[in-house]
């Protein structure tokens, strides 16, 4: 209800401020008998993690999880799986200036007004710092769903796109530059531009595109709880998000119905997928592909006008350590919210059949 | 968890398939008081019903809505309020052709595949017919958002588009002609268009675009549950979307921060609203404004090569009555979604202060 | 949230008012594939139904269910089950005189006081009658669990209780009186005490038992939702129900715990059965046995004093068609709702291991 | 799912086993604005903590809480409550001779079959360590329900019973005695029974009674959220717990309906209150008044046969700290279970009219 909570089966609740002393979270409903990789979940991280190139904010914590119970002897034994990620770095004293005042294209103001008070600390619990919990349980989501293949990578930043299609990309590329993005030439023309905009004390937003091989047919529930309805909801829950579209997505509305049907070959399989691996909600085995609208950052370095709490206009300039652009911390977290949606629908799945 | 309730204090569980004897829903939490409008219940479910203009299918259902419970002399008392919308005018031998074929870019093939058997006539559950029972609760949920304006149009039929932004366009334009197109000269040449379609045996996608207006401020649940997550998981259970967007959406990635954040004025609005009326996933008060993707209907009357359950490629032609594009229908499910997420938000935000 | 559903994967939600034209529900989450046994349902209806003996109340109603979706050609397909079922014969008038008056002990009170208004006729959403859609679903539960026997009986009306261990119970007699007790002579004593009580004009509490066999072991959630917690609310949500005990119950208190102790043979069933087939919350294979306090029915046919809703003492004097004795017919719902937890548990237990 | 969340809108979920590095959980819906009492939840920590007298457990815990997030300033802000309690004086070692046994009347036998693998030490998930968890939650929903007074006590111990009626009973001797007996007499026969039975290496049941006051008019739903079987769900979740019955109870069901009907007065008060406080599953502002049954603790310092993991009859002994009697200790837990059923119903009840 307080919505945060996520999945049904599989569900991941976390709690935390971005300068409180950590955050952290639940893994409910996570089956016994997985065998950890710890190391697999570390590296998630720290793809995530603050600090991790010149491109992004240079707020350095480590981003060590701390597991409390659910795993014994290194396996998960199915009950609760508590976690906390410490907030070592925290320099509460940047925020002081905004104590008052309402950060344009913030969630202050709406906080202040549904809540009647809040952790202005760095944003509080409205900082993407939260999507660290999300990164631990999908790191786990993951590892249940071995067979699945999620790959998340940058695919436009400002103007800067990709133009081809996620079949001619060499995805081992997405991890040798710091923007994430599998086109080479491409991504050092968003990393020279991430770099510009720095300077400029200002920030860009982008698109991050995701393709997920090996789906088994089946997942996704037929009505309200359409697997791209949740694969949606899941993305537009990650900060900075303000579009989602999947298979040939708005594009697709100006095709023809004679167009855009995807034919069937004698195995089941499709010769052209507009559909995006999802058909009435469901998966039908083929490539699922979506992608998703980041926004630029609101924190800029730049003088703007905005009102304090008094309704008085004032004149701020972002302090704190902020990413010029997100989408490059912002794969990882796609990957994993990606991964609670189908680890979530995997496990319902197994109650649909007599 | 099977996916066919919505929402979490007013929750609407829908049943019925499109060619047994009715289909039908149950609302609970709705609370007690209100008297209620059939008039205009009734009202909003001809905006949907089939066989209402020459552009939409040739179906015939008066899609009149019976009530069991729930309201008494008129007014509901807070217990659930079940209703059934009978099915008149299925022709259920127009499917015997399918029994044994998959249709492609359906949900047939993977229906069989998740349940291992299905209803065939008319799609079953699959069927775009369901959204009946989301306008009956959507225009109760309506009745009690009655400050809150929901306004959804057509706002784009295959290339052709509304160039304006919505503030320029007179929505009292939209019911005046059978596309719901809020420009009357774009509407001529949408409905054109679909007729033509219609003539080659085709089908045509498009888009709808909502403007909610006078929204409290304070809806949307902070994380997980972000007010346009929810309007985006609901948009996207809506039979054939492919995409949504709110605010600046897909457009907004390629600015820059210092172009896209909305200054405040001293009451508190913004001079403008790259944010869509939604911050940090909670409503500001400024209009909430979105858009929303539809492919064209799958089913064409022109041939198509395509599989049966033996694995036999085979050809069919589709049979039936059916929209050559969705979008004149689907705009008041559109709305009726929408308000379903806002009052869902509107009164769980009564429990959030102390 | 406002309680009208039951489950989490098998999932139930009744609405309707016992004078309303119907009262119904759904049953979303039952897998595919189930080949509906429709007699047996009715048979689950027939002992529930009023007016099946002489010692119940005379209303008449066949309490035939018409289902709406979820079944094609006789089989489940894993999508919603609506059904309802009419009311035929009910006397609204019967109720004008209590229109502003609160029954005492009756849910008149707390209605109008909850929902600032209420459906007065029979009780409306507060009738017994709503339990017929929690026998309907049941009774597919039942269909379900197809090896689990569970068997409810009569084993107290007032102060007439059997003394008999359940092991040393004939449960075939169950159904061959109209008390439902499987003692036979104890059972003529029960019912010439029922009719002697209808005489007076008065009603009479009562006990149900239970007992479940062939329960697969590892059902029910280890903290919050443990077997037995829900099997009490499940029972406590029954209309009349005072209290739950399960296995040695409120006697195992006095007891010590060497001699509370179960021992387990080399084959990990134990020698005695304290525990009730249930330890830590999670089911154990050996037999579930519980009680369920019945008070008795607040409807008398005598004068009684108590208030109109203007605070006015005033005096009122029962009508309508009345139990003497609800036990009897409260048998099978004692059964449906049992039906009802475990079936939700066993789908869920799908889940829990890798 | 999982089970180890409870409540609506006011959600706890809870993690950690009782020999890991902690147990903790998550506050979801904590309404914003509560100034909290630190004082008052430690205070009911120590009520609950181990070691606390010398008729408990002789482990020791301090049982402090360390909150993470949703507190700012002392006050509560609205976003989730996290939180730990250290576990400090785990003596592990003290539960490898259980390693491969099963203990008689644990939740040992069933984890394995249920998980596969289990964490043994100290009973881990399955331990009532769990309930410290319960106590943090309970503590803050009694400080948003502060009109509201929850007052548990001991009734009985093994066959020592209070025979006085609650109104009789003088709460303020609760907490002068180590059993949380209200009459001290019948409280000195409880604890030397105690001492007597932990002597004898053995342990003993007993019952806890609950008594609520001041309660508003209209908590509960109607049908399946029946405040009493929430209160009963809540109470047998609690490790122990056998029966539950609330009101007249048991003994109701031997009563004739004009005995056991309360008569109203004017003021809509009733004169007697066989119904314990609700109607129809609602609150009508009378005391809430219920009885727990608790068997006797499993682990006793006695020698008993059981098996092992292999199935071989093996003989063991209790090792470790454990209680002889439950019930001293188990009143704050019931306290704070009630208090969790009632904050949750208040919240929601907040979106009952319109």
């Amino acid at each position: 209800m307080a919505g945060n909570s996520f999945g049904n089966v599989f569900k991941l609740t976390t709690f935390g401020e971005s300068h409180g002393p950590a955050i952290g979270g639940v893994i409910d409903g996570c089956p016994s008998g997985l065998k950890i990789n710890f190391n697999s979940i570390q590296n998630e991280m720290d793809r995530r993690k603050p600090g991790q190139s010149n491109i992004v904010t240079q707020r350095k914590e480590a981003d060590v999880v701390t597991f409390y119970s659910g795993i014994f002897e290194g396996t998960t034994t199915g009950t609760p799986i508590g976690f906390l990620i410490h907030n070592k770095d925290q320099k509460s004293n940047d925020y002081t200036h905004i104590k008052d005042t309402y950060r344009p294209s913030h969630a202050d103001y709406v906080y202040d007004k549904k809540y009647g008070n809040r952790d202005y600390r760095g944003g509080g619990r409205s900082s993407a710092r939260e999507t660290a919990c999300r990164v631990v349980a999908g790191a786990i989501a993951k590892q249940i769903l071995s067979k699945v293949d999620i790959t998340a990578y940058v695919s436009s930043v400002g103007k800067i796109k990709i133009e081809k299609k996620y079949s001619e990309l060499n995805f081992s590329e997405i991890e040798n530059n710091p923007v994430r993005c599998p086109d080479s030439n491409i991504a050092r023309l968003m990393e020279d531009y991430i770099k510009e905009i720095r300077k400029e004390g200002d920030t860009v937003g982008g698109t991050i595109s995701c393709v997920i091989k090996n789906t088994p047919i089946g997942l996704g529930e037929p009505v309200f709880d359409k697997l791209h309805a949740d694969l949606g909801k899941a993305m537009l829950s990650i900060n900075a998000v303000k579009g989602f579209e999947y298979g040939s997505g708005f594009r697709g509305t100006e095709q023809k119905g004679s167009e855009h049907n995807d034919s069937f070959n004698s195995d089941g399989k499709t010769r052209t997928n507009k559909s995006g691996g999802v058909q009435g909600g469901i998966s039908n085995g083929m490539d699922i592909y979506f992608n998703v609208a980041f926004k630029p950052v609101a924190t800029i370095m730049q003088k703007q006008e905005t009102i304090d709490t008094k309704n008085n206009i004032v004149e701020m300039k972002g302090k704190g350590r902020h990413d010029p652009c997100v989408v490059p911390r912002a794969v990882p977290i796609v990957e994993a919210m990606a991964a609670l949606v189908l680890v979530d629908f995997y496990l319902i799945n197994r109650t649909t059949k007599l």
